[in-house]
């Protein structure tokens, strides 16, 4: 593996050796004494045109703990704002050396486009509403972990998962659809009508819009963001009549069967999407998503890194 | 010791322990070679809700030269600013792993109340008009090392130490006034009558709106900065009386008495709260408190992070 | 040395030996465990009262690669913006006990009156219209890189160089003018008349309006950036007519000798002073000067800080 641009790209090997390394990391996370010797003398850049300070610290620490050097790049102030293009913002780091540029970028494709001009490893922290393939490794990671925690197989092959909110301006949902099918579990995709990506039903997972129906079956209620700002776009009518069909309430949370666990890539907007009940429930692995976050881009690096120094 | 919320929480013994401590890193920082290597592993995070890059710094400085890892997060750019809560941006990056979160916040108690919410230890860099501890025990550590550098015991029982300048605002005020009662050294607070806070009396400490009264029997002028933007509150009523009152001009300086220094926790207004005269004196401590600082917040950091894991 | 504040203070000895460290250092930046312990325990500190993130990505790469710790410290959000002088903040930072201080400040000459405050190395990394020293050794450093891949000597005695573009505002082509001088090297300075700083004649360099005829006996065409933003001050008629004079049009390419090389500090405009075609020729330096970049200024810091301590 030279590059990590999207779920699309992996096989299913590929997939299980990352969540494996990422156990592993996940236990040094876990130790007094965090850090590792693997990536020492490596170099990761943190190139961010759209910002992100909990995906950006998150590979930062990633990066730290693998005994990486870590410098961060916002496009804020830096040439981009000076006209600079993005070809030649990333051909000058790559220039000066580095080992791998984690991009997040506005445009969707725009970090495969990357990946054909630079000789560094390009990792996808999110591009546009096409990809943003670690989040949806540290989701199937922290589901995995729950499972094994209520005395489960960890194995995802049969589990009925739930993707509800904004999945039209997510790159979330795409990632997730991919990886979770891959591993054989079964997607059901809930929006409003007006907040579904045209064509869903051809990605071959259930869509509805019907959230009361489905919730009692699934395994995983992963609940995406609702972005405020959306609202002015006409794509729900009103925050109430949004939370009343779509939000994770706490009447929906007892619907919900026992070991089904709740998930959300975060910032929370706690009284939209989720309620603080379910945000703050026995069954939330939303705190665990974020600590599985750390350990699966650590196996990312690794994976992408270690490999031809021996190190 | 767990957390560093405030002065208040700590005992005279404890206070005595992270001086001496500070006493030890002082002297790392001024040799060519400055790295310990007591906090390898450890991860520290600066979460800076308010700007200051002094602070900031101080403590990234601190952190690296013990061998940690150090991130810094701002409010600016990050999930705050999309809504987040100040709770679910503090539980987020302690479910990364973090050891110390550092922070900085306008609300009074909100690091206090940080604590309860994290496992990570919480050390207060400014809450508000609460609290700021560190600048209290840097303040005492630099005074400390004048008395001894003009041949005197650096014991602060008796010494008597005027806090001038805008009191209603200042968080440091309040610290520096435990710390120094804990010390035993007494204390004049000193401001005009609308930049005193209310029940200032009920401190325990003497209180007046006559600097020329005072200043010629302190062992200690510690002047605080008078932010600009407050003018337009009517605190007083120019710039110029403001000098005339309160400032350490050349004439008052000139009244202080041999052996007393002179202190201010900067950024410096010239020519405001403080002349350059007194300022660039051979007794002012003013760049002391700078280099004390990071001495301090290395003792903090090596207190609270380096026991549990024999490192 | 003390501090690098200039190419003008500089002897022709120290340049070389400058340079030849830089060799020894891109040879290290491309192995793939990029680190030395030259610098473990010594401090930079990147203070930038001005923008550059790739200048500022270049040191920081730079004293990390060397085993510096580095800091970040720029303008915005620091108490430079509360109104702290910049001798203030100077001795601040410098109180803290850092080793060097990368500065970047908009006043010509305000880094060498900062080395007058400090115990740092002050290190100019742009002061205004007045020098950018490690631009002009990373010109040098690539231009010597170039001359060895085409089999020829890397002596720059006699080689002919073009520098084209605003003039006026460059603090760029004075570093070069004096460092092609005493490397030996002729320069022609190439500019509309309202873009050439006044007195460019007494500067020991050729001086004209008139690209075409110059252009086809150098050995290196130096292409300045053109800030947009001077465009209204009526530096020149219009895009097209900058571009048909002074652009390194794809015609103009196709003038140039055998064996010269096109160069380029960045930001590039591209299709302004520069088309894709030059850019991104065989004869383009444009990325080696990057890369170059990181080695001067791994070479500049170990000279200033590697020495006093045996390290």
């Amino acid at each position: 593996m030279k590059h990590l641009l999207g779920i699309a790209d992996l096989s299913r090997n590929e997939i299980e050796t990352l969540l494996a390394t990422a156990e592993e990391m996940h236990d040094v996370q876990s130790r007094p004494i965090k850090k590792l010797p693997a990536l020492r003398g490596r170099t990761v850049v943190n190139l961010f045109f759209e910002d992100s300070t909990r995906t950006r610290s998150s590979f930062e620490l990633a990066a730290k703990w693998l005994s990486a050097d870590a410098i961060n790049v916002s496009a804020k102030g830096s040439s981009v704002s000076k006209g600079e293009s993005m070809r030649d913002t990333l051909m000058t780091l790559d220039a000066m050396g580095v080992d791998a540029i984690v991009m997040r970028h506005a445009g969707s494709g725009s970090v495969a486009q990357a990946a054909g001009w630079v000789r560094a490893s390009m990792i996808n922290a999110g591009d546009g509403m096409h990809e943003h393939p670690t989040q949806a490794l540290l989701d199937a990671h922290a589901i995995r972990r729950h499972l094994r925690s209520i005395g489960q197989s960890d194995d995802l092959a049969g589990r009925r998962v739930a993707i509800t909110g904004d999945l039209l301006h997510s790159r979330v949902v795409r990632s997730n659809v991919l990886l979770l099918g891959k591993l054989g579990a079964s997607v059901v995709m809930v929006a409003p009508p007006t907040l579904l990506p045209p064509g869903a039903e051809t990605w071959g997972v259930d869509v509805t819009s019907d959230f009361d129906s489905v919730l009692p079956d699934v395994d995983v209620a992963m609940m995406l963001r609702v972005q405020r700002e959306r609202m002015s776009g006409g794509f729900f009518p009103s925050e109430r009549e949004y939370i009343d069909g779509y939000g994770l309430t706490a009447r929906r949370l007892a619907s919900m069967k026992p070991g089904a666990c709740i998930a959300h890539p975060g910032p929370l907007n706690r009284g939209l999407e989720i309620s603080s009940p379910a945000a703050d429930a026995a069954s939330s692995i939303i705190l665990d998503q974020v600590s599985s976050g750390v350990a699966v881009r650590m196996s990312v690096l690794y994976h992408l890194l270690a490999g031809d120094a021996g190190a």
